[in-house]
Formats: C-alpha cells, structure tokens, sequence
C-alpha cells in the first residue's frame, strides 16, 4: 500500500532550536530511498507504508539516541486505491485549479 | 519503544457518515490487545511502536476494502525515555495542576 | 459557525513537564465559556468558531507571558452545515456502530 | 503575535477530487495578503495572527458556500517570543544541518 505522509517532528527537553533533529530524520528518510520534500513545517513523504513507518521509527531512536528525552510527532497519513497520485500530481492538480 | 498516540481517521468518498468506519477502526485497535480511549475527536492509543502501527495499517486496509476510495488520517505520536507514562498519568498530570 | 475542535499545545524550550501549562490553557478555554474535554493526546473543544479561535490565541499568550519562548500546537476544526453535532454526539454515534 | 502555520483543508461528502476547493482556499489565503507556500499535504502560512485565523475561517465558510457539508481542518499553529524567524529561515536552518 503506498503511502503520501506528511510529518512534523517536536523534539521536547532540548531548549528551542530545533534544526539538527529535524536534519537528522531528513537523512533518515533519504536514506531509506523515500521521496521526501521539505516544507516550512514538516516534510512530505512518499513511498511504500512499511518503508515509511520503519524510517518514522527510526526517526524517534535516532532523536532518542542524541539525547532527545521526549518527542511528539504529527503524522498525516494519505492511501487511496481509486487511482496513483504523487506529490507532484497533488500540488499540480490545485495549482491548475487555482488558474 | 513505547508510543502514546492519537489517531484520527477521515474516510473520503464516502459521503458524510463516518462512524461506521471509524468503529471498524476501533474495534481492529481493540482486537490488537492495544489501550484505547475514544474521545470527540479521534481515539488515544497506548501500545508497543510496532503494533499500534500494524493496527493502523490494518485499519486503512479495512477501510478500503470496505470501499473507502481515499483515506486521511491525522496521527499524533508521543515517546520518550526520560520516564513511563500512561495515558491515565498524562491526564492526571493536567488535573492535579487545574486544581 | 459552530466548530467542534481538538487542541494540542507544545510548549518548546521549557523542558519535558508540559502539565503546568496545558492545565494553563484549559482555565482559559473552561473561563471562555467553552466545552472542554480533556484526553490523554489535547482537548475537544466545542463552540462557536470566534470564541474558540479567541481562546486559543489568549492560550499561547498566557503560555509566552509565563515564559514559554516557542509553542507549536496541533489544532483540528470540524464544521458542518448539514445538521448540528455536539462531541457527545460524534462519541454516541460511533460507539452504537461498536456493538 | 506572527504566526507560522501549516493547514490541511479536508472537504467531506464531495467525492474523491478535493482540488477545486483547496484551490478556492489558496485563493483566500492569497487575497487575504499572507505569505502562503503549497506543499504536497497543505499549505504553510505566514502572517499576524488575526489576519490569518480570519483567512482560515473565510475559507471553510467559502467551501460550505460551495456546497460542502462537512469539513475537517488540521492546522498547526507555531508561535515564538524569542526570534523572529520566517518560513524560509525555518527550511533554511534545517537545510544547513543537512550539509
């Protein structure tokens, strides 16, 4: 089942600045072969479920292991079965509507 | 690792009812052995990582094969190392500071 | 416009005992007059959409006024112009669907 | 108080093809004079507050107007007291850890 995600990662207890935990998933992701595209407040991804979970959990270890002691993280999670859509197709689709 | 999360599931194409699905839903969580507290906007969820997301990717396929063209789902992950925390002691929190 | 909404509060750069500030936020929506319910992941949040979007600006406020630098909250909005829903309607209808 | 915020507009009880109204509301957003960036799941914003709570709020009073019967929005709302900081700041400093 392929998934389009969208997550929004908050590490707590390591004070305000925030970059170098975001970094650290973005490289997560890209290594785990997904398409990813970042944005002001969170990152889109897109890929097989099972693929996509496994880098999210990765994710938090990894935040955990850099010393993160608390993390809430927003997923929004996207399957259809009607027919394939990518990201591309979804920020087309309301770009040519916005015409 | 331990996750308290929220999860909150939109059917799409499916017209304006949405308590059939969101009860399929439910009763996979509670079949996976998972802690669940429905409230009025999604459900929390208590559970190992690994199985609270099998449980939500059983319930997207359930949904689909129930007809469900498009599903969005919003989910709020929670963990940490730094202490156990239930859901109950995450509320109790809150109260005993309202007081 | 009636809303029936779910909030979640993060307050960043305070460490990872949140309590004291979420308990914060639900005097200001219970003060404004609103339905509130507390869950294990935020607060349902039922009323008009003026009196809540003012609540939960006047939650951040109170929150940066005792010291909180940043804040990222997590904010569901639910309206509806084909019939009126109240939270206990929404619970009802998918615990019925349960049996 | 500025505000970086990130909506995902879900119309419910139209079908699958949520273009059309996503599309009216980045019309919205637009005209309201915020700063908006479409991204594959929602939209990010940025903006005073007020102007664009009222954005938001315009936009599903526009999509019930369509014909819309039910809608369900998911916002994040982040807020900070310590920095000034804008959208492109927030990609940028992510993207520097990156390297």
């Amino acid at each position: 089942m392929k998934v389009i995600a969208d997550l929004s990662v908050v590490p707590l207890g390591v004070g305000v600045s925030l970059a170098p935990y975001i970094a650290a998933c973005e490289k997560i992701l890209a290594r785990a072969g997904l398409k990813t595209r970042l944005h002001g407040y969170g990152t889109n991804i897109e890929g097989e479920w099972d693929q996509v979970m496994k880098a999210i959990k990765e994710c938090h270890e990894k935040l955990h292991e850099m010393g993160v002691p608390r993390i809430s993280s927003s997923l929004h999670i996207g399957t259809r079965v009607d027919k394939e859509q990518s990201l591309e197709d979804r920020i087309r689709s309301v770009e040519q509507k916005m015409k």
